[in-house]
């Protein structure tokens, strides 16, 4: 079968490869249907993160289900499923709380972008649509094995809800669908942070009733200038820098909260601002699993349109490019169909 | 009048002052009935903090309204009352969202070590007693005024109550006034970490069920064992060190809280190991006003003895010897009779 596979920083080709096989009864077998970029595949890509061996890459996965273990009980061959970038068994003391992505028994998914995948624990992992969905919203099915997901727990981690002014540090596709997440869950108020046209017009269209162009401590002014001196209730992070962080710190007033789902690189938080800030701080590599049944009914039920965010939809084979283009912000998030 | 005053680290001198007057029309004076020696006096005793130049010390107080200014309206001289080291307006925003230490108006409550003492926003930072207290609850009211208030918070703030499990990093006055808090706030079990006889006992009378004496990475493994290897549901930090905030997020599960009151010396919390921990972070200055009144009515029906916590009772003029008790650990705190 045909896979990404990243060999150093910039390097991305699409190689064969043996197709993945049962090794454990827990697992299931998916022929992909769509997979994608993400905004943390760009840090290998940039040489930020190690690359190591060669690898496969993608972690965000909605396919068909080929084949099961002799342990999967709930899930089975021929449906449609969608999955989280963590195994969960979805049963330990964890995940019951709703932290499936330290689920005790947590696996990375890898190798998502390929033609079949190996899911472990595909019983706490996957969630099946009732029936195969219709082609046109399988993009947006998609996002919500992560990056809907994530921009969400952080909407949630964030407390976005009604009687609130929410911020969003980041307009990447998680940025952007934590402005959609923000709108759903009944943010009176939603100021994108933003400085490129076409993403201000998404921001937008899900939701946000503010842009603010400048960072950093103008950034920070403008939010307050929105906010009679105080900031905002609640403040998302989607970007995980030292200044995208303090950004979201310094824009969030005393007793608001702040959702951080950037994952944090070389970021160190001063303990003493940190304390006089007073915020609430919560946030972490998303537990999509707890979202993914409401999130994929109201896909189903056309309520909202994630998808959205895939500007650019390649071929597998053109993984490479999808890269490039989101590396050099011409694509929000590149779609690949294997 | 007679004032602790600080010099220089170690060297706090009981002098001659003048009597504080009505400074804004928002003031109260008030005859100090009891104060005491805060464990965040000791930073500047311990040379940690610049001490400056000399000033007066203390921040804790409940005492007898001497003289008010011209708009204070419900604070009347003859009244008991008991503040907050923040003086606040008690009706913006953020006071009005439970977050006084934040006010818009805040401003540091000072030289409460004194035979009078001034106190801004009079109306909004002084809660007073239906009518004058009994002399033996003194010493708890005065609790409520800062360390009972801040240990309060801190179980607040770690989400303390029914079925969690309750863990606290920090056997000063503060840390066993947490796990008093957490006792009353409903806990199933309260783990206090401590290595000293004498507060191991205290903590065990206010609702300790489990004592950890090993500390740092010994001490996060005992609580793990403790909790099927999951980490408490609720962690109090009351140090605020690099090392016990550490602890503090490491004896936490995944989802779980951290409740942080401890104020953060030096402290640099590493971005990418608090992402993955995915724990909750809230803390700060404790927004003691919101608790006062609630707090004061559970001492008075004399449900809690948070009084306790004094294990050494000087004269104002004895000021010195309670800060090298408190510093060199022979008392867990110290009350000063004006």
């Amino acid at each position: 079968m045909r896979q990404a596979i990243i060999h150093a920083p910039g390097d991305v080709r699409v190689e064969e490869r043996d197709r993945p096989t049962v090794l454990k009864p827990t697992d299931a077998i998916l022929r992909v249907s769509a997979a994608c970029v993400c905004g943390s595949d760009l840090w290998p890509w940039r040489g930020i993160e190690p690359v190591g061996d060669a690898h496969a890459m993608g972690h965000e996965y909605a396919g068909i289900v080929e084949e099961v273990g002799s342990e999967v009980t709930t899930i089975r061959p021929g449906q449609f499923v969608v999955g989280s970038f963590f195994a969960s068994d979805n049963t330990c003391e964890i995940c019951r709380a709703g932290y499936q992505s330290r689920c005790v028994h947590a696996e990375l998914v890898g190798g998502a972008q390929g033609e079949y995948l190996r899911v472990p624990l595909a019983d706490g992992t996957l969630v099946a649509t009732p029936t195969l969905p219709d082609d046109d919203l399988i993009p947006s099915l998609l996002t919500a094995s992560d990056v809907l997901g994530t921009g969400w727990f952080g909407a949630v981690a964030a407390e976005a809800g009604p009687g609130r002014t929410v911020a969003v540090v980041g307009d990447g596709a998680v940025g952007l669908l934590a402005v959609l997440a923000a709108k759903q869950l009944g943010a009176e108020r939603i100021i994108a942070m933003s400085r490129h046209a076409t993403r201000q017009e998404l921001a937008l269209e899900f939701g946000a009733t503010d842009i603010v162009t400048t960072r950093g401590d103008a950034g920070v002014a403008e939010i307050k200038d929105l906010t009679g001196g105080l900031g905002a209730h609640s403040v998302i992070e989607a970007v995980g820098t030292q200044e995208s962080m303090m950004q979201a710190i310094r824009a969030t007033r005393p007793g608001g909260h702040v959702g951080y789902v950037g994952v944090a690189h070389g970021v160190e938080l001063p303990g003493m601002e940190l304390f006089f800030s007073v915020v609430h701080l919560h946030g972490g590599p998303a537990p999509v699993r707890r979202f993914l049944p409401d999130l994929i009914d109201r896909i189903l039920r056309r309520e909202i349109n994630p998808g959205k965010v895939f500007d650019l939809t390649l071929s597998l084979d053109e993984a490479a490019e999808g890269y490039r283009a989101m590396d050099e912000r011409r694509a929000i998030k590149t779609l690949l169909k294997p």
